[in-house]
């Protein structure tokens, strides 16, 4: 049973139209939306979403539109990973850091065969007129090369990296992603840290700017309202509070640079 | 494999309601939300959204459910159209603009037989009661003809059309819809505009308001934060800023007017 | 054919991700989300949620995710309901309502075996690494006594009741919950309120703090912008207003509580 995922920066219903493209090609698949909320534009935003969640999916198609370049001469693909997934959409650097978490890239294809295109393709929605009907080929059994001519995988484009740099004792560290909790997730991994303020024990006091707040496993372990600094699900440095919203309390914003250093 | 899509202003827990009824009555179906989120009470921006859609689903079944007048002696309705697409919901102008473009309307009954509504039919949620049932049974291979008598199609509502109106050496249209982006769908085609201001030749500078814009293509064909008019993927006006709101830069919201003129 | 759904308050990646791990152990099966968008932190929110969508989805096993003890002591459970359908999510009093509406409890599991998680469980995210593996072997076919030990339902924690207090000649009660018309549903039934105004004959005149409102059927009973008060599709009493937001003419939100008296 083919499983396709959509991810996008432009609401349900655009992707809802992506997914019925795909189900017009592929009536067999299972087609499920990751997120159709990827902030506008924001291509960094759209890498760390599929970072997070791709690997919890099963494996199969995931097209993914975060475009700000479309209808330009930007290159569409389809990358095969190491896992057995193939990611479709812009070679703008959405991809990579998902691709990387997926056991590395295999091949890419460009996004070249007219008869994998919807018929009209138009210059500013190439969701649905192109990635959306060479992810359903792909879910119906088209084979990759189908698509178009081999792409070298060392010439996509790739994001600029995310790196904390040290400062005051600490690490100055960016803001990449604040979810539904106000809970900040850090551009930086706990090693990272702990290179500059030492072992992370349970009730190691830090301050992240002004604000105190303990090294700790899991929200409860601090009282509610209260700040913690934690390992999140997925390894990275993830400060919150227990019960409340920490991008209210510290007044930050995706993409803001906080400094954490010991207390 | 039968599809069916629901479209409504009342949230993701009710629409996945209605699409829990589906799922019991036809659990081969695929069933998926066109959106849950229309504008509250605004069945124009509900026909918008289906006219906008519909076209790019499977054939199937498609509820909609923006329905002030639930309870009241409105009709419901099935309404197949050439495509052959069945259309159900309340009889209130919400699907005309989506017929019309799915080839026309070719049948339509009355939502009225007693087995193929919930039990209990409750005076405030049709959806779960009249119209999810209606699109379950006909996903299960029940006839249209069953759900009720035949009716009239020239005596379904229609909404009155939306029509640009020459002001000032230029065209005074309507936004109809604010996309996630704050893009401006506008109320009019671009051949009502070129009767205004000539031919819309890529480049040719505009005024909407006071806000400077150039006819284009795509939005990278202007630099970032620069405002275009252009041909939207479903051969609509839309107004938009290249990487930015154009809502927010005009002022403007859904239901407003603004004038378009050669600069 | 299997059915899941999903209902959490941390919003549609996260849900996807639980989506993703189900249809990884269970590709069969069709699996939505009730809703991602449970207010953050709040139980009983999420107890109105499920107790408002579960009884019009198809009997299966229903996850639910509102868990601020994530991590800590608190259990994690399988909840049989004498519908068939089995309950899955934290032990916090989530389920309590809609347990009682699905026919009250059959038996309970605690979700303790190690070859129904992922393979690392982490300190964070439950819904991914216990809850959603729970759902999809439940899914799939594994027998609910499979994944840990038989627990006492009567131990289970239960949420304090919501009661309507008489005061000033009427009725105190909470509003439970806002939808996105601003429609208030109350914490409590026509009953408790005919108890102390008398009989709710349609047009019967009432005031709810100083709004002038009338008992009515629906929405269109009263003109556009006017108030009436009503049994629900559910069966819970409701304020609302005629194509307008109840909740912003009142100024109430969600926990607070209004007085309803005889005009």
């Amino acid at each position: 049973m083919a499983f396709v995922s959509v991810t996008a920066d432009f609401g349900p219903v655009a992707t809802a139209i992506c997914r019925g493209v795909i189900l017009t090609i592929a009536p067999q698949a299972t087609v499920i939306d990751l997120t159709a909320y990827v902030p506008a534009f924001d291509v960094r935003a759209g890498s760390l979403a599929l970072w997070y969640g791709l690997p919890w999916l099963p494996v199969g198609t995931h097209v993914a539109v975060v475009d700000p370049g479309v209808g330009m001469e930007r290159l569409g693909v389809a990358i095969e990973v190491e896992r057995g997934d193939v990611l479709v959409g812009p070679d703008n650097g959405l991809f990579m850091a998902a691709a990387d978490r997926l056991g590395g890239i295999r091949r890419v294809h460009a996004l070249e065969s007219a008869s994998h295109r919807l018929s009209v393709v138009t210059t500013t929605f190439h969701g649905r007129d192109v990635f959306a009907p060479a992810a359903g080929h792909l879910a119906a059994g088209v084979p990759i090369e189908a698509l178009g001519r081999a792409v070298d995988p060392a010439g996509l484009v790739r994001l600029p990296p995310l790196r904390p740099e040290p400062a005051e004792g600490g690490l100055r560290i960016e803001v990449v992603t604040v979810d539904s909790f106000g809970n900040l997730y850090l551009g930086g991994d706990p090693a990272d840290l702990a290179a500059v303020v030492g072992p992370l024990r349970p009730g190691l006091p830090l301050l992240a700017g002004d604000q105190e707040l303990v090294w700790a496993e899991t929200f409860g372990r601090v009282g509610p309202g209260e700040a913690l600094l934690f390992e999140d699900s997925d390894g990275r440095l993830c400060l919150a509070l227990n019960q409340a919203s920490a991008a209210e309390r510290l007044g930050v914003h995706e993409g803001d640079r906080i400094l954490i250093r010991a207390a």
